[in-house]
């Protein structure tokens, strides 16, 4: 799992299945996103291909309501975009009845970019606003199969990935990070074993696009990452609590798992996990761009230096501004294709300046390095501020957080 | 796993690939065993095909002067009649390197029979004889996937069978016994991830025949039998020993599982686990006939009265004999198809004493009825004395055999 607002860009070619190149239609799955030739993913054909739902104002408000405060920034900017079975949470948790959320990460690399942080930054809203636990799940396993990494190098990642994770504010005592290598086994096996009992090798072809040459450790993941949505996977947490709704922020790339997982749960007696899914974080070089999330000029990294965030986003984040000051002002920004302003959105959280910022640019009055240099002072206390919290996380507090344990506290 | 002798019987249909059924040959895999229509197994076309070796009579030699103990029944009639690298495990013994044994079984019904004791009889031999560690796999995950049974169910079977298998007379000072369910995670999941990663799905396709319509359960099961070949699937016993050795002792219907195994092991820097392997135990119909093994009147149970077994030997076991008196004077029993005397070359340890009946018999001297009489107390005998063994062994006996402990004399 990467349930990161993924880059766009072609993370491996090997899953893309023939018909999805002969079409050159747009790939999104868990190893790829990637637009249709030239152009921006499009959303509106992803719900309908996936069969998830619109996340529409009137959820929102209702979020509002029952959490009163005001809806996250990524609520507000549609950046957490799509959902299913979203309202049923909802109206659960107006009956009085919890639930638990189950959100996680792949760890392949030693730093996360700000695509990384946003289901993490969602997610720790979601805990503070609605007072529920949550499961993260570090997928060591996953990488180790899809990578060319050991077992050893990926559960050191899990580790430092945690820290990361850790430094977004998340309660200790409602939450539990997990690594697959350390983790899985008990009652979390049998319901892997219960959930790929389900699941036909034809059916996984044809969701993940695997093929014969792939090995088995693929045909034999999806399990792994389907078992957290059933809350007998933690019999420290929920014993007795089959009953307990999950919901999962992610990206919307990691749709294909939760399709699978929505498809065996009533059949092993569980509520299908409710989903609420985010956009891709854009590469600095644009949203139509195939760029590898390897290359580190692509993405801002929570590591970077201001210096680094200041000379990334002056040198590559793409500009929607015109060639010339006077073409500039007389003809305004391209809003649509501009990296600033969309990085803005996701992060500013003052809608009053970023209307401001939009139509002043987009008119022509505010230039290319107004925007950019808005969006540095913003990245730079981002990532400044994630510095110094991950810089706070000792080992001791993962290994807290790591525990197995029983969360007495999480309801409350 | 069933590493039982199987009778022959087409156990489950659904495995057998297309080009087996074309060509109407035998059929041997972890689900099926038949022989050609109308025909029986041909071992020698197995080993050809498995590309496995014969146990030759020096091999035996080398084992009775190595243990100083006469060969095991079993090796003496050829029960055991293939192995792999078996050799290999003579040579380190004689060099003074110890190796460590690993068996199983699948639990799948309440009582075992004759022909699933064999694996344990001999393999309690081999630690007897050889002072070495042993790992029992109960495979109630295999189960679980492959038949119409719940998780717990499975569970519980497997206890059952651990009952059956202690009493078997294994050292509690050298034997861990494990259920999948209970025991898969921490090292040994991460060898089953390391050798998923070394499998494709067109080499299980073709080891195993599945199809597109299995479910992935069954892709995903061969790493969970493989990874017990590996010590360091076993850190409480084995820890720091990664070079130690492994012998399995199973029915070659198991090869496919260990010939995926030897050819994973040197790319994921261990030993190949070497095998020794059995024939079938034929069904007392007969070994030619596809007898179901769950039609009760074709083996004989461990739960068996005295009555029960005089009654099904009477009345099931297929006769060498001809069809009067006066023809059996005349021309003698067929010993090649009589399951009587089969039986007793598999239980009646007086090798003089086999060789007289087998003699008198086919000579027409000796009759059907009392060859049957003798062996109906020789298994008598060896149903009663499993029966006594088995009541005495308690619940926490099964809990010491299962607990995930250091084994410190496992060696002396």
């Amino acid at each position: 799992m990467d349930r990161k607002a993924a880059e766009i860009g072609a993370l491996e070619n090997e899953n893309e299945t023939q018909q999805d190149k002969d079409q050159e239609e747009q790939v999104v799955n868990p190893w790829e996103v990637s637009a249709k030739e030239g152009g921006k993913i499009d959303y509106d054909k992803l719900i309908d291909k996936f069969g998830c739902q619109r996340l529409d104002p009137s959820l929102i408000d209702r979020v509002e309501r029952l959490t009163s405060r005001r809806a996250h920034i990524f609520l507000r900017r549609g950046v957490f975009f799509a959902h299913r079975d979203f309202n049923d949470i909802l109206d659960a948790f107006e009956r009085g009845e919890k639930f638990y959320l189950y959100t996680g990460r792949g760890p392949s690399s030693e730093a996360l970019h700000l695509g990384h942080l946003i289901p993490f930054m969602f997610t720790q809203y979601l805990q503070e606003v609605f007072k529920v636990p949550l499961v993260i799940q570090l997928t060591d396993d996953e990488k180790f199969l899809w990578k060319n990494l050991t077992v050893e190098e990926c559960r050191r990642l899990a580790r430092e990935n945690a820290k990361d994770i850790i430094a977004c504010g998340f309660d200790i005592r409602r939450t539990f990070i997990f690594s697959d290598f350390d983790y899985v086994g008990g009652a979390f096996y049998r319901n892997m074993v219960e959930i790929s009992k389900r699941v036909t090798c034809n059916q996984v072809v044809g969701i993940f696009g695997f093929i014969g040459e792939d090995h088995i450790g693929k045909y034999s993941f999806p399990p792994v990452q389907a078992a957290p949505s059933f809350p007998s996977s933690f019999p420290h947490l929920f014993s007795g609590k089959d009953n307990l709704r999950c919901l999962i922020p992610c990206a919307i790339d990691q749709d294909p798992y939760f399709r699978m997982t929505r498809d065996v749960a009533p059949r092993i007696g569980y509520h299908k996990p409710a989903l609420i899914e985010s956009l891709f974080f854009p590469a600095l070089q644009g949203e139509t761009g195939k760029m590898s999330a390897s290359d580190p000029n692509s993405a801002i990294y929570v590591t970077d230096s201001e210096k680094d965030i200041k000379n990334k986003i002056n040198k590559y984040a793409f500009s929607g501004g015109q060639d010339s000051i006077e073409k500039h002002r007389q003809l305004g920004a391209n809003l649509e294709v501009d990296i600033p302003i969309k990085y803005l959105s996701f992060f500013l959280e003052d809608d009053a300046e970023l209307e401001h910022t939009k139509k002043e640019y987009g008119a022509g009055r505010m230039l290319t390095g107004e925007v950019k240099q808005r969006l540095i002072e913003v990245l730079t206390k981002l990532v400044e501020r994630h510095r110094r919290a991950r810089a706070a996380v000792t080992d001791e507090m993962v290994d807290a957080f790591m525990a197995v344990r029983p969360l007495p506290n999480m309801f409350n």
